[in-house]
């Protein structure tokens, strides 16, 4: 059964709650709860959360709540979130470095293990722990020491280029910072991290709950 | 008529795809022209692009596409993307001046007037050409100067304070960097940045191609 994406795109978001429900010590909870608890206005209801986990067959028993400990368990195991992902940086100016002092990747099982950097006074520093290489090095680096996740954070003109390669080293999936609507190959994951879309979805409330909406 | 949150999400999109149809000087396009340049798999097909384009009115005409600058003008309007939007930044550290130092907010209308960090030291200190206020300042400064949109990028454990300190301050939009599921009231946006639930959702993927899934 096909799931659809935007089912995907939620189940992270309910292991988190659910990590949050249990690390306050509880053992069951509702849909309502876990709908609360990820309450965004219209967005997600109790209904929508026992119909994206009907998906995964059937965790909680009609009436009486969810089994944190186990929906957890399962979600992850789904998710695939209980083993290491190596991901390799391109783009280490500030946002890159900002990447790599983000705390919340390594507590989830994400590393950064390599970094690269067009700009050649860059190659050979330390970034984070990591020496940076130069891009020209992606093919020979990647083939020596596979990554699973590919992190883009170069400037727009060149994003599509280093998403083109980083495919083309076999990664398949991808993590994209730069202000572009790149395309990858079917088979291809790939994540936009674009600030701008998402404050040009809120304008759409903003503006029309100002009334000058039609 | 209610329209589902994953279409105004996907709006910007096809804003974005559009102007760049129209800086080549393309005058009409297809719904498979715009769905396949938003293409990542699985996603935003030709019917689906005609679907979410048909809740703002017709645009197209039956086999002859979609004239790009009425589509793209009427979705500009839509969005409320031909003004500026103010907004606030709280927290200034590596990943607040990643945020400030981004290039492509300006150019979408989107302007940070304003910087707030807790650290004492960081006080009175010029961040991308503004004078950082303390965190104690909030209210007194958006009182005298509001803005539109608050963008939270202090520590997990401060997020849903200053959250609810925005929104008691009359902010409706807040973009969400900090790593935690913040809650808001009803009538308040809040749009998390977490690259950390867009790598878990392409894990899901990366396993299920494995063969591991089940």
């Amino acid at each position: 059964m096909a799931i659809p994406e935007v089912v995907i795109e939620r189940l992270p978001e309910y292991a988190r709650v659910l990590s949050q429900f249990e690390s306050r010590g509880r053992e069951v909870v509702s849909s309502q709860e876990i709908g609360d608890a990820l309450r965004r206005p219209g967005r997600t209801s109790a209904a929508q959360v026992r119909k994206d986990l009907s998906y995964f067959g059937r965790f909680g028993k009609q009436g009486r709540g969810y089994n944190v400990r186990k929906l957890l368990e399962e979600l992850r195991r789904i998710l695939g979130l209980n083993r290491q992902w190596r991901m390799a940086l391109v783009g280490t100016g500030r946002l890159g470095m900002a990447i790599l002092g983000y705390e919340g990747f390594e507590p989830q099982g994400f590393r950064i293990i390599h970094a690269f950097d067009s700009d050649p006074a860059m190659a050979g520093n330390d970034a984070g722990g990591l020496r940076v290489h130069s891009t020209d090095e992606i093919e020979e680096v990647l083939a020596k020491s596979p990554v699973d996740i590919g992190i883009v954070a170069v400037p727009a003109e060149m994003a599509q280029g280093v998403i083109d390669r980083l495919v083309q080293c076999g990664i398949r999936a991808i993590l994209n910072y730069a202000p572009i609507t790149a395309r990858v190959p079917e088979g291809v994951e790939l994540k936009p991290i674009d600030p701008v879309l998402h404050l040009q979805s809120m304008t759409y409330h903003l503006k029309a709950r100002a009334g000058s909406f039609g």
